[in-house]
């Protein structure tokens, strides 16, 4: 398959790139490399040392006589450079991840607010655009995420996108429907994939645009099989307050012996995928495409859940690590259950990589090896979420309370 | 109090800036100007002679004594202006028009689907980023519609914006929850005000914005108690196929002689509601506002539901006029039933204008009046909704197959 892959220099398309690649596709990286911009912006960088996206598909080319395809385009500014390189080259798939994907970058100031949704719903929308202006009947996968249901606390397993509800007519009779499940976001990051679904329902449904969305859970590990092959491959690894995702942090936290930052009670539950299955996943639905005219295909691209408190935790165990507990930059529930249904991909064949068992891995292999590279006093999240939290937040670039306190 | 109303030189902001300053507000419109500029890009103008925003607001100050101010500001564009003129201005209220309002119009092409979402989003993200920006704790009073709803036709009456539905829990219980009504937008102008109720969703429990959404049916009539007061504060008459709603062009072809053009088979339901009415709802909105907090309050702004083609049998009863059945270039069910709760309206006072009485009226003192402006070619809709719609419409821009016909 032709396959194109919007934001494939990033964190997820990346080895997925890499993956579909070795698989035998013929694979086309679109990307504006904002991701890279945002690091400039943000004075950050990865933990691994990762080099330009000519010089990664270079390497992976010498190491596997597998050419990818990079071509530089910003899908949400540049809508005839997309449409002219659709039908140039018109793919058989389209995997979208071309969005910015960090809640508490999207919550650092107003300017971040209105980047995220303008970048977001005219990445997705420009997309969707030029598909039906070009008859283009390829298989789009996007990139959700899990945080379209919020956190819900009702204690409901999160069906695969769509819930049943019984809808009473003038007659007293109940209409049953299934309705997408109803969208509860907690940052605008995440605001902007719940506009998304509805881009993705109007699209399917008035132009039988064939979609498959991926609600994935918060995605650990840096190394699969394809990046593991050259040192140069290597995935990013951010672990930063904003891209940082919760466990990336603890990982580095614990590698240099700083205490492992639980905001709040820890009481907030996510759901997580390694690296390796998350790409697994997107070759899977790539393979399961739905049929035109059918409804939005939704898959909860997660493999297991845990409470915050008790993964750091598990990594204080595994580390001798110590825990700090600080005020909680985000506007949420202090404690939520969270029950999701996954057996769509399970009936598939995935078998999923286990956090227990390759979190070890991740601090020795990556975390610890890359150790002198961290800038410690970007470890802390400082984005509030409202004007009333901010001063709450333990404003301390230099780390310095927490470095008494190791 | 002082109150902004954004899009007020438009359809409904302009009345209700007339009704609001007549009422004894301080009224300050912003207004990008775009739709003039749309009716120079389609060659079209309104039916009645409309006067520049400046040279009305000159006229409304000699008859009443009272000001509307004016400033040009293009919401979707200019976040910082618009920033600075709430900071200055720090208005009480806030009335949101400023959104491109045509579905045929956001069907027309590529191009037209992009500005509308890339304007609609756009401006009502930067408002509401804007009013957090500044802690204003303004009340948000916005123009939605009834086609957020879609057009059910599973028979049960559309209550006003949610949906209680039953959650079964993990222990088998079933937990109630009231969910936004779910979305069903049958065109891309729609798609942006479902759009529009995620943003309004989550800055109402992120940030506690006070806001009000008027889910408004089809507004038709012309005049207002204060657009009478002289010749040169009329409002705009919209019959060109693209802005011009169904009713509004079946007055024209009815003052002109043409037959009133049925699309399909005219068993689409729709709301409507006269514009007198709509300017009073909007006041009575205002004197309501949610408690900061509270979920967005969601009012439907309609008074009564008709079948296209009852309508059509109610014009030609009245003139002698034929009616023409065409093709559909909309993608929709043929026949709808519609059945609207507006309880809240009636409850707060409202005495609605039924169309039974006024449309005699309009046919006469408008329609009738400036016959002598109308351009007949541009009355077919002609923007087709999707790719196999297109070739199957009349393309006709003489109208001479009608003409023939008449």
């Amino acid at each position: 398959m032709k396959i194109a892959i919007l934001g494939g220099d990033g964190f997820v398309g990346w080895p997925t790139a890499l993956h579909l690649s070795d698989a035998g596709h013929d694979i086309h990286i679109l990307d504006n490399l904002s991701r890279r911009w945002i690091d400039t912006e943000l004075g950050v960088q990865s933990l691994t040392p990762m080099d330009s996206i000519q010089e990664r598909t270079r390497i992976w080319h010498a190491e596997t006589g597998r050419r990818i395809h990079f071509k530089l385009i910003d899908l949400a500014r540049d809508y005839e450079l997309l449409k002219n390189w659709l039908a140039e080259h018109r793919p058989d798939a389209i995997v979208h991840f071309a969005e910015q994907r960090a809640a508490p970058y999207s919550m650092k100031s107003d300017r971040h607010k209105n980047y995220t949704v303008n970048n977001n719903v005219n990445a997705t929308h420009n997309l969707l655009n030029a598909m039906v202006e070009l008859d283009l009947d390829a298989h789009l996968v996007h990139l959700g995420t899990m945080g379209v249901y919020g956190y819900s606390t009702v204690g409901a397993a999160i069906p695969e996108g769509y819930l049943p509800v019984g809808i009473e007519t003038m007659d007293g009779e109940t209409v049953s429907q299934e309705i997408l499940y109803p969208s509860n976001p907690g940052s605008i990051y995440h605001m902007t994939k719940c506009l998304d679904q509805l881009l993705f329902q109007f699209y399917a449904r008035n132009d039988g645009l064939r979609i498959t969305d991926l609600h994935q859970g918060i995605v650990w590990g840096t190394h699969t099989e394809q990046t593991r092959r050259h040192p140069q491959l290597i995935n990013r690894f951010d672990y930063d307050g904003d891209y940082g995702t919760v466990l990336n942090r603890f990982l580095i936290q614990a590698a240099i012996g700083y205490p492992l930052t639980v905001h709040g009670t820890g009481g907030q539950t996510r759901a997580f995928i390694h690296i390796q299955d998350s790409v697994r996943c997107i070759e899977l639905a790539l393979k399961t495409p739905p049929a035109r005219g059918s409804r939005v295909e939704i898959f909860n691209q997660m493999t297991e859940t845990h409470r915050v408190r008790d993964l750091a935790e598990m990594i204080a165990r595994m580390t001798g690590s110590e825990i700090a507990w600080l005020p909680n930059p985000r506007k949420e529930a202090a404690e939520n259950e969270l029950v999701v249904r996954n057996e769509k991909f399970l009936a598939l064949g995935l078998d999923p990589i286990r956090l227990e068992d390759g979190l070890l891995s991740e601090i020795v292999d990556v975390a610890k090896k890359f150790a002198y590279r961290i800038d410690r006093s970007r470890v802390p999240a400082v984005s509030a979420w409202t004007k009333e939290i901010a001063p709450l937040i333990n404003h301390d670039p230099e780390g310095k309370r927490l470095k008494s306190a190791s």
